[in-house]
């Protein structure tokens, strides 16, 4: 089984998929071949990318496929397909089996199996050593986090300094949105060269809903949730923060949710480890909101309290294993996790803080420096 | 085979699948499960995105895979995993055979052909239709396009504006670089929603790679492609544009091409319809710039002239079907493709311009405004 385990197989463009950019450090916008036999390297590259490849990727080598095409042609009198191309490579390489990552797609996985491939996938993560990060990923993971701490920041200090009129927030006269804030953060993040999609400013009732991306006007007294996930462009790495601020005055409900998602950190920072497992951190958290009566459930007709997991591996991309979840995933030293546990409810609104910390032998490191702190 | 045509199932984050997100019009970052049977659109999802899926999924039915879990549970005793679910979902609705989309992965693909499910894929367009576009899609696609104008012509103004030092490019007394021009363009369109990657903005040799993204110092005299293509954070659609602009003068041989391109563009303009096989419309393109003594081949080891595709569809993806290129593709009136040509020499440089255009049944409109111009 040696040999089957050495020879891989990914179609993809790098740009979506974090295995092949991190197999090959090579960034592009269209599917490209990478093939791995007995610990080489090889691409295969259209004209276009030729000359890039060859200069920016990490492979022993770089083959280009109109060159293969022209051989091919020679060789059977006939055009070759895409599909046609990899076979005759691996052909020539005495490959029959492969290992591909399990999202290896089938419009090339049939017609390989049709010439006699034999293929088997590997379920996430692809490249075990994917998880643990290195001295110079950590740096990036905190260089985009430094990145998003900025960005929130000033939405905060925005937020801090609107002026409350009639229960809703005005900023220089005008309504202060949840757009505005994702705007000031979303274009702070685009100055430092990190690009966010999707982020979160949800009030009130909005961020009873984790994934709200939030609209409209923000309203004094209530709880605007602001869940930030930028990538830095150059070096591809994500960071990925929560905050949650009140302007004005909290209801004593939120408050007590603050608490206790504050509990919820020191619960996971406690439990942080080389070879402690995700799922009994999470269980713990899930029993202390119990406790301080936060149960987790269908209220109304909705899921309310506690109801996601409590963190995520996070690194080329924004969600990986491993998970600090109901499910059982062993931590190792390296790996980047987020630490977001959160209470939704109803009748208070929603709170949740996330922060990226580093799990070590030991414990865990926390690279976030930005305060927590509700109300402004 | 009609009710096997009509049985369609996509497991994948629609945040980067455009067909599921067309298919549902719900925007996620995790992986769900859309199974269309008989022309019904269900949606199997956890319970974090199950309310705003039912609010916002244009879909007929939106299951609870919480509460499909319990019932497994309950019905064989042992907790399912995502596969099981899907598994008895589709028994329950009687589905044996299943059409897939090009993308769709061995990891759900391989169980569920050992449950016995007859699984075929079509390759793309796996949605016909989604390669037309309806009058809201073309109006979202300008819309992005206006914006990237707006955030070129910025560009362009930085440049036309700037000081020629020692042939170097200066603004307001600072050095001029490929990546002040790209965030001025980023942040630009930032500023309206839109969301750029991987802007190209190549001076002089780097120009001569299409997908160099360019960096360092722009220089007077030399050619600067300027490559832009963001989608909208809302709509999800796309733009593209590129403008080649030269600071100070321009070579006798890179006005040549100037020229040439643009003639390329009228040849594309003429010869684009409803009807119109692509490959046609390259290959007149090609022919005419070999007319013009500009050839395409290798030249000193590299490849240059004109050796990419002339457009590309354009859409909730940035290249789609069709393509306007060596490959025989009959253009629908509807469409939106991109006019790229492009030549590019290692004793020149690069001049790329690129306009997007609508198909119609008699030949086509151009959703472009922003001039071209070369000299600055």
């Amino acid at each position: 089984m040696k040999k089957f385990e050495t020879n891989i197989l990914i179609v993809a463009a790098s740009e979506q998929d974090a295995n092949l950019y991190y197999a090959t450090h090579f960034i592009a916008p269209d599917a490209f071949v990478f093939i791995q036999i007995g610990g080489k390297k090889h691409l295969l590259m259209s004209d276009l990318e030729l000359d890039r490849a060859r200069a920016q990727a990490s492979v022993d080598d770089v083959h280009s496929t109109s060159k293969l095409a022209a051989e091919y042609r020679k060789k059977y009198d006939q055009r070759p397909s895409y599909t046609d191309l990899i076979c005759e490579f691996l052909k020539k390489h005495r490959v029959r089996s492969l290992r591909v990552p399990a999202n290896f797609p089938i419009e090339f996985l049939d017609p390989l199996r049709k010439h006699g491939f034999k293929i088997d996938f590997k379920p996430d993560p692809f490249f075990e050593e994917r998880t643990v990060k290195s001295r110079e990923e950590i740096a990036a993971v905190t260089r985009s986090l430094r990145f998003t701490e900025q960005a929130v920041a000033q939405a905060i200090e925005v937020i801090r300094k609107s002026v409350i009129k009639k229960g809703k927030l005005y900023d220089r006269g005008e309504k202060l949105t949840s757009e505005r804030i994702k705007k000031i953060i979303n274009v702070s993040l685009m100055e430092n060269g990190c690009v966010a999609e999707h982020s979160i400013v949800a009030c009130g009732i909005q961020g009873v809903d984790p994934h709200n991306q939030g609209s409209g006007p923000l309203y004094a007294n209530q709880s605007i949730i602001m869940d930030i996930f930028p990538r830095h462009s150059e070096s591809r790495y994500y960071a990925d923060l929560t905050r949650t601020v009140v302007r004005g005055k909290a209801s004593p409900k939120l408050k007590k949710m603050f608490a206790a998602v504050l509990e919820g950190h020191k619960i996971a920072y406690r439990g942080i480890r080389h070879g402690a497992d995700g799922s009994q951190i999470h269980r713990a958290i899930q029993k202390r909101f119990e406790e301080l009566g936060f149960s987790t459930g269908v209220i109304g007709g909705r899921v309310q309290g506690f109801f996601h997991g409590t963190g995520h591996g996070l690194g080329l991309d924004i969600h990986e294993p491993p998970r600090i979840s109901l499910g059982k995933d062993i931590l190792k030293a390296g790996q980047i996790v987020t630490v977001e546990p959160g209470l939704y409810y109803e009748d208070a609104g929603g709170i949740r803080i996330e922060d990226d910390v580093v799990v070590t032998k030991t414990g865990c490191v926390n690279l976030t420096r930005l305060p927590k702190v509700l109300e402004l």
